[in-house]
């Protein structure tokens, strides 16, 4: 088969290398025109910036009036140095190609530099309101978030797992969980790697696992939606929660590096002020920081209110925006949780705060079988459908715990989004399932 | 909080590095017990590998023959060298202290070098079988290579992306899906990221996923599964097929060097030969193919002795185990496949062969939304359930192409296994939800 072969594409980001003079051609989407008298500018889009084009032939000057706003172009022209325009380069005297069809005018301007539009005119169209550089740099941020967690758990000994999202029984909590026609039997979506996760611990020790996870939640608020990605990990042969915690940091100083190093012109184009993640993330005890903020020691929970006058404190006292509160009510916490040794009922788990919020929970788990079968018991549940789950420890489990970050929590923290909506790409709720 | 400061612990793979007659502190799983007249071998396993204990103090010896294989415990003894013993070294003089209660005696022999149990007994005790080293292996396997695939585009520009596993439609292949209770209404598991990928080069070019695809599928064979992991990438900007097969070379060259790096151990104890991938990989167009193999010019498809005939040439013509197949006819690709512009009833797709199978399906997708609605037109299918996906063409999309790989499968050639269930940590099929 013969193969056209046209010129080689260049990105915007390189052009600043190119000498001026130089012929170059560039592809991406009209991003915007600005027609003057004499002159018309045209923008053009691509994965790595802007560029500007100046068009004065009067047939281009035409040909780009007929192409709206996202046509995708080739554009071949004279690069010059200008420093007025991005990158202090232009492009002059261009030769304009489409690549497909004239695009219908988008639905929002594209060009603008914010979006003039509500969250769900944006969710509606987000086909084409995700290519606005802001709705872009959010995720850009996930996606190196991502990366930052696996970097630091892989060369941490870490082994990634994928673990099934079609389970046969609905732990955990029973509530909010999808069910699926299995071959005419019943399944459910995993609402969590929980159990899977504390099973491989049994192989590989430490674990960790990057994918969806699915909440049937009936409240359509601002933090709620069905499906997000959780970042999890779980390590063995821990001392207790205080060594989950310091993987932790880890994982959190992994993740900002790695903002900072692969989404950078997302950082700054979003006006996000990363974290300092301390070499050691402070800790307050439950029962103190119920002192801490004035409220009564038999609370079983920290309140909004709560949560915000104790991280403040931690910036006051430890120059910290994250603090994790350890030791929560044995009562409030799932089934495998383990207790405080020295008084069981207080907890070996924590929740980490961040600016005020709660940013994930994490801690140590019941690691002998007949702790477990005491545990089912007293919380009235059988053993049957933990059958799989249980097998691990009959078998040998050491000490073991670990956390779980919402990857959309962490980036709407990170960007200030007011909606986590706006830090998924296709989100899904209680009266959203498309596009 | 006061904490027990315990020894620190050292690695079943780092004792090697570690001066004769010192003591060290290993944790592990008790692999097997050897009980011989005046000594008892104890073998440890840890997630880096095995360690020889020698136990001569009869209250030890007593003590580690109450322990069953798999209970976990702590070992402080003193290092001494011996050639004969796993890593030249072995622990002698051992305080051996459980880290749980006894194990219960496994379904399986885990020391013996093979399991001596059929798959389905394996599988139904995945949560202790997976504990053996050519099980865990297979996995090391997979894991290394979601890292070399992900390094691989990441290297060369791609996004990582996520995208709904929740969808409104049933799209691409109206069977095999399932469908879920979305709040009272029907929704479907996504059967892969297709429309989504796409749909997500308007926004980032060039992007990536790892994660769950569901497939209903009615047949209880070797090769399918109900759920498992995809490897899909999309780029916009192409030529055409070509060079969407140029990047799955890369990310295929990409997770052979991962694995090479990241997985040695398990590669050489599972005596995996891997693929060597030319720089080029070789490709025959469909109808030369026929020709090649002898079968009639009408035939839609190729048989497996085709596929397995044509690698077998590759190999002979082109020193290659890897082989693409090129131009396969429209009608057997799905709506949104580009054809071949010569020459129509061809499409600008193709199949990797893999050592006489197919490995992946690729190619070049259409990209203007007057061809969207006449391809879905042709098949009689209506525009309305594809709105979110054909946002994206309305408002301007670059030619683009992409490929999906199958990480079990991948895996299951590589490691040479039967039944892709092995390539999986917790295979779901038609008889299968648990463990």
């Amino acid at each position: 088969m013969l193969r056209t072969q046209s010129a080689p594409r260049t990105l915007a980001s390189q052009l600043p290398h190119v000498t001026p003079g130089e012929t170059v051609t560039i592809q991406g989407w009209v991003h915007r025109r600005r027609s003057l008298a004499a002159v018309t500018f045209l923008i053009l889009r691509d994965r790595s910036g802007l560029t500007q084009v100046v068009v004065k032939a009067p047939e281009t000057v035409a040909q780009v009036a007929a192409l709206g706003e996202e046509t995708v172009v080739s554009v071949t022209a004279t690069l010059v140095a200008n420093g007025a325009a991005p990158g202090g380069v232009e492009l002059v005297d261009p030769v304009v190609v489409p690549l497909t069809e004239p695009a219908h005018t988008p639905p929002v301007e594209l060009w603008r530099p914010t979006l003039a539009a509500g969250l769900p005119t944006l969710l509606d169209h987000a086909p084409v309101t995700l290519r606005h550089p802001r709705r872009k740099a959010a995720w850009q941020i996930a996606s190196a978030s991502m990366q930052g967690f696996r970097r630091a758990l892989t060369t941490d000994g870490f082994t990634e797992i994928q673990t099934p999202k079609l389970v046969g029984t609905s732990t955990e909590s029973g509530a909010n969980v999808f069910t699926v026609d299995y071959f005419g039997k019943p399944a459910y979506l995993a609402q969590s790697p929980q159990l899977y996760k504390q099973t491989l611990v049994g192989v590989f020790e430490r674990v960790f696992e990057v994918g969806p996870v699915f909440r049937a939640e009936p409240h359509d608020t601002v933090r709620h939606i069905a499906e997000y990605v959780s970042l999890d990990a779980e390590l063995g042969f821990i001392e207790d929660h205080r060594d989950v915690l310091a993987v932790l940091r880890g994982a959190l100083a992994g993740m900002v590096s790695a903002v900072e190093e692969l989404a950078a012109d997302a950082v700054s184009l979003l006006d996000v002020r990363l974290p300092v993640v301390p070499e050691e993330i402070p800790v307050i005890h439950f029962s103190e920081a119920l002192r801490l903020v004035g409220a009564p020691e038999d609370e079983p929970d920290l309140a909004p209110a709560h949560e915000r006058a104790l991280s403040a404190w931690a910036v006051e006292e430890h120059g910290s925006e994250l603090l994790a509160v350890e030791g929560y009510p044995m009562r409030k916490r799932p089934f495998y949780t383990h207790p405080q040794p020295d008084d069981p009922q207080w907890s070996n788990s924590f929740d980490l705060l961040f600016r005020g919020l709660e940013l994930t929970t994490g801690g140590q788990r019941l690691h002998r079988y007949t702790e477990y079968q005491a545990a089912l018991g007293a919380s009235g549940q059988s053993e049957e459908p933990y059958d799989g789950y249980l097998q691990a420890f009959r078998h040998g489990m050491p000490p073991h715990g670990g956390f779980a970050i919402g990857l959309e929590r962490w980036v709407a923290r990170l960007t200030g989004a007011e909606n986590i909506r706006e830090a998924r790409l296709f989100p899904r709720d209680l009266n959203r399932l498309t596009p």
